[in-house]
Order: C-alpha cells, then structure tokens, then sequence
C-alpha cells in the first residue's frame, strides 16, 4: 500500500498537494530534467558533440521510466546526494553518448537548480491555494462591506467594525504575501558553477552555457554563480514564512468567530463528534492555524544555514534541503486549509448584531466600507 | 514504486529508518493498539461488556489486514484527526462488539497515547544509534587516550591535548543526551481523560481504567490527563534537541579535523568525485550535521505549541504531530548518520605530531588521560 | 538618567526584576566573585602562595567600588570577552599578589562559572514568580473545585468541567516546569579545564582546584571540564522553554475566558482605554504571552550552538550568552505577568453557569473534583 | 554608572549602536515625535483647533526634557504599552490644547508608527555598517581578482579559485541583503486606523488625517490600517535574517581561513591571549558570527507572531516589540562587526599558493576574474 503524500497527516494539514510534487518521483523528474538542459545547452554552445545528445535522450527516456527512487535515494548516501548516482547510471545508460553527461557541472549545480523547479512547481499549487482563500475573503469582504460587526481588541469588545472590512483585511495579507512569494520564486535562477565555481570545466564555454541552460529550463539566467551566497534561498524562506502568517490570521479569527459564544461564522463543514452532537469543530481553519505554525521554526532554519562555508557547505547546503521541502508542504498546508475554510464560510449578521449590542460600544464604523473598496480596489481581479 | 522511507533525502540525512516506524501504516497499528488496550481495560474494570471484547479484536485484525493509510489519511481530514474514522469502522466492523469499541474516550486519548507509542518506537532507533556512536567514541577515546593533538580555541592552536579526551568529550555529550532522552521518553505516559478531561463518560471506572489501559499497553499511568498540560512534550522536544546537538558536536569537529590541511582523521568510506580523485569528502559527518540542524527549529515549534488553550487546542495540539514526526527524523538521521561517521573514523596520530610542531604550542596535557578515564569510568558498559 | 531594567519595555513584559540580575553591575560583580574562589581555591590546593590572597582580595574590592562595567563592556572587544580585561586589571591592582590571580584558568573557565552564577541569581526570581503564580492557580483550584463551566474543545463548548480542574492544571503544568527547572539549575558544575580544557596549567592541582573552587562558590563539582560538552546548556534552555510555556498555557485560557462573549474570569487590574470606558483589557494575561512567545526562538539559538568546535567554539560559544540572558528575561517575564494575572484573577461563576447553559452539554464532571485533589495533594505546600 | 548600550555584552557583540538608537529615551522621542505629527496632521485637516497646537508642541517640549523614561517604562505596566501614560501626561501638560492631543489615534497607532521610526534609525547604522563591509568585500575582490587559492568543497580542496572571487561572493551577499533590507524599511508605512481600525474617531477626516501624518514623519502613507495585517513586520524580519545571514558567510570563511593550519588570511587586530603569545584569535569574525546566530529565532518569533487575533492581538502584538528590538541588535552586531574583521583584513598570497600545492588540485580558475569582474560591476560605488 502506498504511503499518503505527505505521511498519515499530509491529507488533514493540507499539505498532501505539495508533498506528491516534492516525492522521490518528482526529485528524480527533476534532476533528469535539469541533466537535459545541461546537455543540450553544452551542445548548442559547442562544449560537447551534438551528435551525443540523442544518446543522452534516450538514456533519459529509459532511467525515467526504470529507475526507481527509491534506489537513488539509497545510492545517494555513499556520495552525499543523489545526482552523483543519477550522472553515473546516465553515463553509462548513455554509452557512446556518455560524454555530453553532466557536462562541466557539480553536483551542487544540478541539486540547486532541480530545488528550484521542485520549489517553482510546489509555489503553483500554494499560490492557487492562498489565491483562492484570498479571492473567497474578497467575495466575503464584498458581500458584507457594511455588515456591522464589534472589533474586538486584546480580547474585548471596542468599537464596531464590518465583517467586510475583517474579512477585506485577510485578503489584504494574503494578497501581499502571495505576489510576494510569486516575485522571488519567479527570480529564483539557475545555478551553474562547476566544482570551484569557477566555471573551470566548462571553459571557454561556462558563461555562456549558463545562459542557455537557463534558457533551455525557462529559469532566470544567473548572472553569477551562488553557491554559497544563499540570500536567495533566506528570501525564499521568508517570503514561505510569511505566507504562512497571512493564513494564520484569518485562520485564527475563524477559531474565535465561531467559537460557542460569539457564533458569528461557521465553516461549512465543520468536524462533529460522534459523543457530542452539538459540537461543530472548525477543522478546517484549525488545521490551517497547525500547518502554518510549523513554518516560523523552518524558517529560522533555513536562514541559519546561511553559513555556507568554503565554496561548497559541509552540513548547511545539505539541511536546506528538508527544511525547505517541509516548509512548502507547510505554507502550502496553511493555505489549502483555509481555502477550505474561506471557501465555505458562512457568515450570521445577527449573531453579530447582537454580540455588538452586550458592549456600549456604539458608533459607526464610518470609513469601514471606503477602506473595503480601497482593499478590493487594488486587486487585478476585482 | 513505493516512496522512500523519509522521501527522497530520507537514507541520506540518516532519517529512514526513524522514518519508517512513523509512516502510515505505524501510525494505523499504533492506533488500533490503542483502540485494542482501551477495549480491554474497559472490560477489565467492567465499563464494557467482557462478551464484546472477542468482536472488537476481530474487527482490529480485519481492519490491520485491509485497512488503507491512504484511506485513513484521506478519511482523517473531515473531523481533524485520524481516530475518528479508525473507531467509526472499527465499531462498523465490530457488530455486535460496537459498544465495546473507544469506551469512554476522546479523540485525543488516542492521539496522545498512539503518539506516545510511535515515539518509544522511533526512540529505541535512535538509542541505538546515537549508543552506538557513543560507544565508537569510547573506543576512540581508549586507544588515543594519550595521543597528543593540538587543541584549538577559536580555530587557532593553543596548548596540547590527547584525541582521547576529544573522543571522550564525545562521547560524554552523547552519553548525557540519549540517557535524558531515555528517562524522558519513558515517563510518558498514557493519556485518558474523555471529551473533557473530566473522566466523565467512563464514569465511576475512569481513574482504574486509566490505570489498566496504562498497564496493558507497558507505559506508565498518568495520574491525571494532561490533554492541555504540555510540559511533557516540551521535555521531550528539548531532549530530542539536546540529543541532536550532541550529534552535532563530534560531527562538526570531525568535519573540520579531515579538513585537506588538517588531515587529523578521516571517514572510513568518505565519499568520492568523478571529477575530482584527490577529494575525500567526510560525508557522514556532513549529513549528521545536516540533519542536526533541523532540530532546533522543530523544537522551538513542539515549544510554541504549549499554548494549549481550553480543554483542547484549535491549532497548537495539531502542529505538533508533523513537528514531532519530523524532529525524531533530524535527531535519528544525526545519530544514524554520526554512528557511520566515529564507527569507522580512522586517525592519523603522525599528522597530530605534525600539525603540534606548527606552533610553539608546547607542553604537556597533563590530565588528559585522567579525564578520559573519568569519563569512560562512568559508563555502564565501559 | 538611567536606562530602566529591560528597557522600555521591560517592566511592561514582566523581565525587569530578572534583566536587573543580569546588567552590567551583575555580570561584573559574578566575574570578580569567580576571580575571588578561583584565587582563594588555588591557594587552598597550594599552587599559588597563600600570602598572595590578601592582596587580591583587596583588588576585588577596590575594582568592585571604583571599575565601571561600560568601561569593562568596551574593553572586551579587543579579545573578545570581558574576563580578559578585568584578569588583567586585577593583575594590575594586585601588586605584589599578581601572581595569585586568574590561576591556572582561561577565559571561558570565568564566563562560564559566571553565567551560572547569573543563572541562578535570575532563577531565583523565576521561580519565585512562577511559584506564585501556582500556589495562585491552587488556590483557584480549591476555591472552585465543584464550580461547573463548560470545558470548550476547538472552541466549541463540550462537555462540563470545573472551573477547579481548569485552575489545577494551570498548576500542575507550572509546578512541573519549575520543578525541572530547579533541577537543571541546580546541577549546573563550575567549569575549569585551563587553556586546552587539560588542567595542564595548574598541574598536578588541577583536579583538586576544580573541586575547591566548586566548594568555595557552593555550586556543583564539574567532574570533568565541558567547554565544549554543552548539554547542560541544551537542557537549561529546554527546561527555561518548557516554564514559558507553562505560563503561556493559562495566560492564553484567562485571555479567551475573559473575553467579552466569555467573561467567565477577569482580572484583578484591568488596563484601561481613555475612549472606550468599558474595556477591561487582561493586560497581564497579554503580556505573560508576549513574554512567553519569545522563548521557543531563543531556545532554538542555544540549541543550536550545541556545535561548539574543537576545544573552544568560534562563535556558537559567543552566541549562547545573548541568547541565554534574553531567555531568562522571557521565561521570567511570562513567569512574573503570570503572577499578576492569577494572584488577583476574578472569577465569574454565574457567568459560567449561564454560559454552560448554551449549548445541550450537559451532564456531570464526575471525577473533575477528584483530579483536583490529585494535582493539589501531590503539591509539597498544600 | 549607566548601563552600557546592549549591557556587558553589546559592544563585544557590535550590538551597541543600534542598541543607542533602541533604548528608553529613543522610545521616548519616537512616541513624542509620532504624537507631535498626529496633532500637526489633525490640524492641517481641521480635526483639532489649529490654535491648541502651540500647547501641544510647548508640552511636548517640556516633556522631552523632563520626562524619564524609566518612569514611562513602570507606568506602561497597567494598561499594556507606553503610550498610554505618555498621552495622559501630554493632555495633563497641554492644559488648554489637551483636546489636540492623540487626535482620532489608538495606542497602536502610535507605538506601530514609533517602531517605525525606530526601525529606520537603527537601520541606517546597520547599513552604513554592512555597507562598509561589503566595499572592503569589493576592496579585497578588486586587490585580489587573480590571486589563486583552493575552493574547498565540504572542508576538501577541490580546484583553484581566487580570493578575488571568494572575496567578491561575500560583496554579493551583503549588497543583496543590504539592498533589500533597504526596500522594505523604506516601505513601511505609518499606522493610523483608530481604536477599531475604521477611522471612527477621526471621521470624516480619517484619511486625509493618515496622509498627512505620513508626510509630516516623511514615512509613506499607508493605504489602509494594517493593525493585523502584520506581512510588512514578517517581511522586515525576513530581510534583516538575511542580512544577518549574509554577514555569517565571510565571518564563517574568515575564522576558517584563518586557523593555524590554514593562515591564508588574519584580522588586523586579532585577539591575544596572556598565557598563549601565538594565539592570533579572529575575533571580530567570532563575534560577528554570534551576533548572526541570534537572528533566525528571533526571525521566528517575528513570523509566529503573525496570528494577530481580531482587530488587536492580545499578545502576538506585545511580542513583536522585543523580537524586533533584538533582531535588529543582532544584525547590528553581525555588520558591525564584520565591518572591522573585512576592513582590516591581510591576506597570505604565498600561503595560499602553499596551500594549492598540497592537492593535485591543479588547473586554471579561468572565468574567476570574470566574475568578479561582474559582481563588482554592478556595484552602484564601483
């Protein structure tokens, strides 16, 4: 029986979707597909013969259909990563070919650029995820612009707000935090250095060859090569980092709202419980609020491994790569979670009406509706 | 082709065979254990029918047989955890047994206490590995016991020292870590408290069911549930980060002492370059420090997640399962990964002589051999 | 005027009482303190002349009055520690005893010894708060040991609890944290090993120096040296993670039940708003969580620098100090808000029994009494 | 005696300077600058009587003189933020223009706005410091372009590169980082929504009133209020993780590159020791890399801290204050004290062409000095 993308508790945490494109299949798609640019831009640029690259090809073609994961992922450990096994069966898959294998590259060049196709694949799902909570806070924001309800601050009843401007104010976070991961994803670059970075055996021919693989995989050009210098991948890391907050918010607002006695939303869903039938568990914003507090401490790993020493790390290169897989799964956890829950939420303006009315907190919520539209206002979508 | 156990990286960073006694079919058999030790117990202090026990187990075996994690996982999501459709089929499949089936228990009796049976599970792995490093370190420490060695502060040589009583200092922080790690994981107990922590459904039995559930499943009783009262997972946590901060620190020095210019030790089975023969690359200790980084973030996670609010928390309670998971992971991938590191660490005493003669770094290291037979003095096994 | 203890913000989050510990003055009256059993023990064990103490006592005491921490502060920047310059200035104030001062030592021998001084000066305050704090929540526990509330799971209300139960486990998770804590304190050894963590340059005193050192400061003997052996650091910033935590848990719960919808507690001294009169906000309850919330990140930081290499760490030793005296600040922060927030705690009964009468959760909290008098009977003072 | 700036430990740690522009007074200048452009703004809109605005600016003044901020501090404890007392004693002091005090605001208002200013002031010492290192980075790439030494890779020599090129790598990172975290301090905006977020108390001039508060402090406006809308905070704490991270980076390559075994480079101005004449210690290195390795915590304290509940969180929100005012030390620290370890550095030619010779590592770094070329080209001073 295959195991769930994402263990037992990738389903309930939302991060099913983005663990079945960062399994063994999918790094070794990526790896393979980023040995297939490398080849055929070291062709195009001169640096191997042309006529090797079918070989190459249909080496390719085979180990992505035979090879498994699981073989690479035990043939890793002698070498230290998994694309020393995957150049060694590709050279001798490719026979006469063998020379245009891996040419003029490290095994950091190929791991790094496979992490950006993997992590460019996974931001497809997330920004889908957390795109469409924020469209579904937007229809909620739009629908209840000027339902009043009681703006709560440190826990107690101030003045009164609307629902619209709540719910335009979770859209507001996500709005910014996924435009945001979408800009450093989408900067995120090839990486191709050869073993010193130096671009020494790829000579006369790196600079350019660098260009073309780049090319050849739709990934930015690299300008320089980065090995060590990780901002790039700290970046990456914040940009999760804070997605994940921007779920967390309207994730734990949903949990107070529909809390027995305030019962201002309900999920559509909610959880029961087979002893307790009047219980309605909003599982869905609770599950969200669980994956997105896995991400503050991923983080902070991902940026402690900024250390690279040397021109090749010896420990923090290596754990980038779990946290940052963990770290997709979680953000994209947050934000699958809350779909669901945004999605459906229902909402109940008298319950609000009447909570409003246990506090003299009077008033009108004058510029609420202005400050909606302002939100609204800015989205393409809207 | 079935997942690696730990994905991809899992072999690599040590974490695979931690991670296979927390896939899904784990957490399934940890579940139903549970389910099975609650039926008895019941029927032992007379909450349920003695009759319906013979069901009840009939229903577990059926399920172990034919039960899915794919489908739990998936089945999982509705109300939040796994529990509530692993006891909706079991008392479907119990029939006339179905009253005998999760008596007197809350979802989190069964999480809580599952987890804590997958957590002795991962643990007598990762005992036996971070034992073994240490007991690696120990005969390291023995044979060099007054090999002399340049000892370092802030990277520069200072005064002389033995490799024996670097070894020993391994072995002592390694020692001191999985011995607290022990007592830790073994004072954890069960957990029965009922919807709301009250022992109310299982009234008048709760407390001597409790204790009975205890006994039959071989953990310690609980005195009283502890569904909000998370001291104990925090212990766990920092016992876990101790425990792979104490991986980390033989790991970094091997790293450095096989640095080219130092040359002090090297791996048994360091790894290779096709491009490079000269390169002797440390890799176990490269890929225990990788995995040792991860820890420290998942325990800030396990740590933040003490915010248990009420009787059962919307968010904190689930976030720490996959921080869990996947802190037992880093602190077994670092253990695994550091006992293939000492457990073949070759040591060039010629190369210490030489490197002492760099510096004026004269003098004896008087008591280095007294300690190391201090610190080997007080292991039980030395 | 002087900067308030903590900062601005330091008697707000509680840490004041622990950062006036832990300034400047401290830091410098802990390292002479240190100076002072070093010289008196080195004398004792005969490796320096007896004659020679008079004259550094005397030094002591004149830097203690005349030597300017900010000045000690500044000149620890050329070597990187501030035990370097007071060494040398109290050489110099020695006179003719100069050669009885610093003995056989290196710096981190000093910084070490100190920062357990510091350490234990600070937990006094930390477990006098969180000490307070539970024999608060006891005496709630008893007062309300029958008082019926709705327990409230994923914020829905469940099934009834007492608000007695609810108290005792915010007790029974403080008493744990501090217990441990106190535990952890209390082992932490003197640390002596000399330059190269040999004794080598106080041979053949060594061992017995260490022992009286030990003895003249009351604090634990070392056994071995462990400069770089940091466990014990690992397990101080666990068990400091483990009480923020203990706090955060009912600082959160008095913050939900005090909520306007809820009102089920309030505090004592509600902070106010000049607009909106009828705001009782649960200010301490606030800041015992913001306190709360900064530990789980610094204990990741120490844990972290559990990779101390070679015989003195070029960094990861350097980092343990910041993060270890904010840690104290922000366990004993939560710990001190926490007091406030439950030595003078409101409660509402009525209100609870309104609210219980909500939803159909009804039923009896048979054993919830009983679990009281299980926390409360366990407590060395009730 | 005054208390150093960052305590014993902040000038070691190059936290000082920005810890001076963090402490008691600057908080309280900040809070009467923010309180000085709210009645300003509320004037020029007609909120407030032009004519009550000289008695505000006359009590401001006075208090500016007069007030310690040590009693701000004590008097911030009851109602849970500083501003609070200091528009008390601004109204008291106004006498007649009290009504032009604190015009249509809310205390988060005013601290959101202050840590604002706060923020800025310590950013431009952190970038004038990381600035400065990375034009000595460019200084030594530039010295150095075609001076060849070993690229190691995992601890090993691998193929020649240049110190040009590491030297121009360590530039990269740090004028990435600093450009960045320029950005975003650049776009953060002033806070100003009222007690509800809505503009209530200062309608209809609610938005006029928020830009022209933003002009008088030179900040840019802020669109909406974004009280809970916390991505701006997340990805402020990003930037400075990173940056901190790219200060890591060359400190990590320097106290390696510096180690006995190696002395490729050293500091101008190591540290000694008194009992060890030999020892050369890289001391800014050491502690620009402590100073880093408090970041990535504090940088998930900051990111956890995104769960602001409703319309004002009841702790994520008092957490922020400190995790901020410690990371920006942290980073601080890092870049200035990287600055003087890169500012002062000497680097061995002939030790690193000895080095090279231990390896068959032979070969040409040939695109080496084209890549300096590039980074160093791009470089707006070069």
């Amino acid at each position: 029986m295959p195991e769930p993308p994402g263990g037992m508790l990738g389903p309930l945490l939302g991060a099913d979707r983005v663990a079945a494109r960062l399994d063994g299949r999918a790094w070794l798609d990526a790896l393979l597909a980023v040995e297939v640019a490398l080849t055929r831009a070291a062709a195009e640029v001169g640096l191997v013969d042309a006529a090797d690259v079918p070989h190459v090809m249909g080496a390719v073609a085979r180990l992505r259909d035979e090879l498994d994961p699981a073989v690479v992922a035990v043939e890793a450990v002698a070498g230290g990563n998994p694309v020393i096994p995957v150049a060694r069966r590709l050279r001798a898959a490719a026979g006469p070919g063998a020379g245009a294998v891996h040419p003029g590259a490290t095994s950091q060049d190929v791991m790094d650029t496979a992490l950006v196709l993997l992590v460019r694949s996974a931001t497809v799902v997330i920004d889908d995820d957390i795109g469409n909570a924020a469209d579904a806070a937007a229809r909620l924001a739009a629908a209840h612009r000027d339902t009043p309800m009681a703006a709560r601050t440190l826990g107690q009843q101030a003045l009164p707000t609307t629902f619209g401007l709540v719910a335009a104010g979770w859209c507001a976070g996500l709005d910014r935090a996924v435009h945001r991961l979408v800009d450093v994803v989408g900067a995120l670059p090839v990486q191709f250095g050869g073993a010193a970075g130096t671009l020494a055996a790829s000579h006369p021919h790196g600079p350019a060859l660098a260009d073309v693989f780049a090319d050849q995989l739709g990934l930015p050009r690299q300008d320089v090569p980065w090995h060590t210098e990780r901002s790039r991948i700290g970046q990456l890391a914040g940009a999760l980092g804070v997605a994940a907050g921007a779920c967390a918010k309207p994730a734990t607002d949903v949990v107070l709202l529909s809390a027995t006695e305030v019962g201002e939303v309900s999920e559509a869903a909610p959880g029961g419980s087979s002893s307790m039938p009047h219980k309605r568990n909003p599982v869905a914003a609770v599950t969200a609020r669980a994956s997105a507090r896995r991400a503050p401490g991923l983080v902070a790993t991902l940026l402690a491994a900024a250390d690279h020493e040397y021109q090749r790390a010896a420990g923090p290169w290596h754990s980038e790569w779990p946290a940052l897989v963990d770290l997709l799964c979680a953000t994209g956890g947050a934000g699958a979670r809350l779909r669901t829950c945004l999605g459906g939420l229902v909402v109940h303006p008298e319950t609000m009406a009447r909570n409003l009315s246990l506090t003299d907190a009077g008033g009108t919520p004058h510029h609420a509706g202005d400050l909606v539209d302002r939100i609204l206002g800015r989205r393409p979508e809207a």
